[in-house]
């Protein structure tokens, strides 16, 4: 079909969006109204998609990284044929259950391939998904991964610092796949985008090594031709496309209410007009369906093909292959985990908390090839390098991502990688900085992806740096976030748990939170159980059955516990200690196990070089807490352990106030 | 004093580093040994500064972005003359109770102006500072206000994001009293910085709009003139310093271990042969000395000028000017509250909770000129903006600024403005949206900054945008915050109370959250009395003094506990409903008031549209919650509290089934 030909396939997606979006009442036509002719070119000739079968491992990847216009993608997906985007769905738009939700929202099997919504995630989850395709193209070749990530853009994600960090990176690690498509519309929720911008933005891409063509985004030709010229060129592309914001509504196009100004029923009628189309509400002519279907029907050959290639494929080669994409865990995973954890509770050295989990993450190498660790400039002091090669713009057989110091990309890297799949992503840095990082592990854990977060660095007892590094807060923040597992081992043994748990859990996201100090052994026998897989357990009884006291604590604090529980039981109170190394895991727990565990006789404590908050739903208010108060404080970690009064003796005395407090009554 | 008489004072500087850190046994000599000329120029003939009144207003800040090259600063300090860095607290660099701490903290008396640590914070703190220099000079005039803003910055903080948006918006601003000192070193953490970046920094810098100086950074002479042509730019400036990491040290300088690997006495050995230094440990030569504190006197007559032009002031400017800078609220801004919030409570029109936040702000903004607004790109949906002007390159006396969708420099941009002091900054964003901020938000709690954070759309209640939108576990981690006050006002009485309190507050930031939609009134009667101030009161008693249920609630839900009340006296049961608008203050009352609030007998149940995460403290293990258990969904507001049960009939149900439970024990 000629540009001309496309020009009416263009306006079906607008008017499919003016509809939905008049009929919503809310919803914002910026976007599909600007973008129809571009995402008309991209799906008319250049993508590779297949409507029967969305998930298409070898399939191009579309993000609409500017979310809130999501009736763009459902307009696409609905036209050319998505089974679960009909017609009717379109007219539930931002209803209660519709597919077509304000926001896209992740579900590969109805063609959406990541949530989006809070600006820069998206192109930072389409950079993801571009490195994840160029290291399974190295290991698998061409022939079973070839494709390429396309995002829609806006203003506001490149002005977003994860956009800029994503602009960086992919023009440095040369990610030629990855092609922007720019709505270059000049205007924002605020008005004209020279209220807050005036550089140069297709110079700014320059500057990082990006290709970036410069177009009319209403002229599909245009469009066309710059696509060609992404495929053909060895950088990122960023295809800058001038464009009208609400193109086709005379009252609101190139005005900022053209952004999301709520639309009427006459400003139907004046676009129907405007653009001379005849054709009723929902309404898509036979002729304009048919050539958007034919945009599937195009790649049929290439997707048979594809098929073809696996099938032929050697029997072990296929089943790696296709165990990867996946997301299936090799035979013989968890022996590297048992094994390690019989090793390290027969080694009376203890490394620093995150070295343990590093000596991990390099046992799994051989066995899990798949598996990507992200850094943000914390190779040495995190330890998750060891022997993996660096991924680079001429090695892309590397899996060690240096992300620079760019945390937030970071984040969203390792989103992008697990929703492309094929992907085991790791991130890694302090817990410090994972406020950084909090954006895009809120997303993880909306979409539920199977990404493991990894600090190191996780309380005071970093020492000298100060409070800047120290966290307090972080554990509770993170706990607070739904569907997101934090993890917090105590000693090696633990750490093999908890990662042989983490590495099977498949429905959301987990935070991995270590030491940067030596973490002693706590357990006190090695158990071919994995003890940690209940986020709770007893791990040193009370010498009587009825309890006076139970300490609970989590990571370096286990420690501390079992020293009180030795004086405690010394002066004869009856003391047990639980470990609970992942809280989410053991509120999962029946009521039967839980209660057992946290014991029902006498006083809890809490003990945790961190703040309270939270710890009530094990303590009740009446529990002890030995724990931080507030910020921490610059000083070497045994001296900042004696100040905030985190201390076995702290815990003796606590318990003697609770068993006076509890004797008084 | 000439370049070349000035280098023994820059090597001063290099000794006193390595000397600190070699008997800290840790610390980072990159900074301090690259940058020692820079800063040696930098003092020498540019800056002004006074080290007798280190808070002097009109003083040009200077900021350690690369916070981790702290002994550059410490041996600024000390060899300057500031009266609390003395060469003994440089001697007891990173020990406990130093001033010399690990990253420089906060303490404008000692001549620090802001902490820093986590990258790209401090170049945002000065970005900030300059808007603040350039709004009070346009008010104030030169006389009065007229000072730079340096930064020392390394190439973390300008890979970070919140850097790449200070780029950005700085140019975009023309904030040409802003100079950054770039250690151009080419190394970072994990070594060379080609292993994560490629482009061209200095080019980036030009396309935003900066002059980029690019200069030797080891010649104090180059860098001299560099620093001149900043000062005759219009545009802000960034001084590309070319630089040998750990400068001085063969073992380490121009490597990896540059940054920070461990240094030893042999190092200080070798530093001194190999740049001919023949003084011992932490010795200063009393000609090098007086060098250094030449610097300060050469300011003196600048100093006492400014002060004679201050008290030569008119009574009433003066008393503004005074005022304003030591951040002291006016005469009649608590009547500007108290008359709103008598008027609120006589109307029966119900806006929006943000737009009641918004008709505050707009009510004091005549009697407090010195409130400025950031909002990244939010303007009509968060309504704070009002009759204010914006803040542009042409017009410095407008105090909104349009921080495009930026809230990462946002909120360090207010962190800035309040240590800078004279303003009294806001900043304004969704409540969704505040992950990004939030890394801001924690230097403004840790360093105790007055700062305004303003938040809307603080729940499901916003509706078909969806679970992206919807913050649920957002009020938890910023409760878990400390020194970090979290207001969340149930209708415009409590908007107004809760505005008076956080404008008073003075020793930390406010995070003032506020629904999307509107919040119909919940007291029964006015009064003078700020009922919120405690943080906590019984809003409505139950109807016999013996509560059987206390119902506590927060912003928008308070009235749904309000309905609950209704139908459970009508069935007889006795129930009281508390108000929580800021947890903080409440929990700092004395017992006997809080009990008295909360209630001694009966059952308790508490009612957010967020998760429960946190609310155990004022529950117990046993008590109720009515609220959200995960993530929100996108439909109407109406339809989504229903769906996620958070409903008087919820309430009234769940109070029953506790009081059977109770019952039944």
């Amino acid at each position: 079909m000629t540009a001309h030909e496309l020009q009416p396939l263009a306006h079906a997606i607008r008017f499919l969006s003016i509809d939905a979006i008049v009929r919503a009442t809310e919803g914002h036509q910026g976007v599909p109204l600007g973008m129809a002719e571009i995402a008309t070119a991209l799906y008319a000739k250049q993508l590779k998609f297949n409507p029967q079968d969305p998930t298409w491992w070898d399939r191009d990847r579309v993000v609409l990284s500017n979310g809130h216009g999501s009736m763009l993608l459902y307009s696409l997906l609905c036209l050319t044929g998505y089974e679960h985007i009909t017609l009717d769905q379109v007219k539930s738009f931002r209803e209660l259950g519709s597919h077509c939700a304000g926001h896209p929202e992740y579900d590969p099997k109805l063609g959406i391939e990541v949530t989006t919504g809070p600006l820069g995630q998206g192109i930072a989850n389409a950079f993801g998904m571009a490195v994840a395709e160029a290291f399974l193209n190295a290991r698998f070749g061409d022939d079973l991964v070839n494709h390429r990530t396309y995002a829609f853009v806006g203003d506001g994600c490149l002005q977003e610092g994860i956009g800029q960090e994503m602009i960086s990176l992919a023009g440095h690690l040369k990610l030629s796949k990855l092609t922007l498509l720019w709505d270059d519309n000049q205007i924002t929720d605020d008005g004209k985008t020279e209220l807050s911008i005036s550089e140069n933005v297709a110079e700014r891409f320059r500057v990082a090594g990006w290709q970036v063509v410069e177009v009319d985004g209403h002229n599909i030709a245009d469009v066309s031709e710059a696509l060609e010229l992404a495929k053909a060129d060895p950088r990122p592309s960023m295809i800058a496309c001038r464009t009208v914001i609400g193109k086709g509504i005379p009252r609101v196009q190139g005005q900022r209410g053209g952004h999301s100004a709520r639309l009427y029923e006459e400003d139907a009628k004046a676009a129907r007009e405007l653009l001379n189309w005849p054709h009723g509400q929902f309404e898509i002519p036979e002729n304009i369906l048919s050539g958007w279907r034919g945009f599937g029907a195009r790649n049929q050959n290439t997707y048979e093909d594809w098929k073809a290639r696996v099938a032929a494929l050697p029997a072990e080669k296929r089943a790696e292959f296709e165990r990867i994409m996946r997301g299936e865990l090799p035979a013989g995973w968890e022996q590297v985990l048992h094994d390690f954890k019989r090793k390290c509770f027969d080694s009376d050295e203890f490394p620093g908390g995150i070295q343990i989990s590093g000596a991990i993450n390099q046992a799994l190498a051989e066995i899990m090839p798949e598996r990507m660790v992200g850094c943000a400039d914390l190779e040495a002091p995190t330890g998750h390098k060891g022997p993996l090669q660096a991924f680079t713009a001429t090695n892309r057989s590397g899996s060690y991502v240096h992300c620079g110091v760019r945390e937030h990309l970071m984040g969203a890297m390792a989103n992008g990688m697990a929703a492309h799949g094929g992907i085991l992503p790791l991130s890694v840095t302090y817990l410090a900085f994972s406020d950084y990082e909090r954006p895009a592990m809120r997303m993880a854990a909306l979409m539920g992806l199977p990404v493991k977060f990894v600090f190191s660095h996780d309380s005071i007892g970093i020492g000298k740096n100060g409070p800047t590094h120290q966290p307090v807060e972080i554990l509770a923040s993170l706990r607070a976030m739904p569907n997101m597992l934090v993890m917090r081992p105590a000693d090696a043994t633990e750490a093999a748990e908890c990662w042989e748990t983490a590495m099977a859990h498949r429905t959301g996201p987990v935070s991995m939170v270590f030491a940067r100090q030596k973490l002693p052994r706590v357990r006190q026998a090695h158990t071919e159980e994995n003890l940690s897989r209940k986020g709770g357990y007893v791990l040193s009884e009370a010498s009587r059955s009825k309890r006076q006291v139970t300490l609970l604590a989590t990571g370096s604090e286990v420690a501390i516990a079992l020293e009180a529980q030795r004086r405690l039981e010394a002066l004869g109170i009856a003391t047990a200690v639980v470990s609970l190394p992942c809280w989410e895991l053991f509120d999962a727990q029946d009521a039967a196990y839980k209660a057992a565990v946290l014991g029902r006789d006498g006083v809890r404590i809490g003990i945790e070089a961190a703040l309270r908050y939270g710890w009530d739903q094990y303590l009740g208010i009446d529990g002890g807490f030995v724990g931080m108060k507030g910020f921490g404080a610059p000083g070497p970690a045994d001296a900042l352990y004696r100040l905030f009064n985190i201390t076995p003796d702290a815990v003796v005395l606590e318990a003697q106030r609770l068993l006076e407090t509890a004797g008084a009554k």
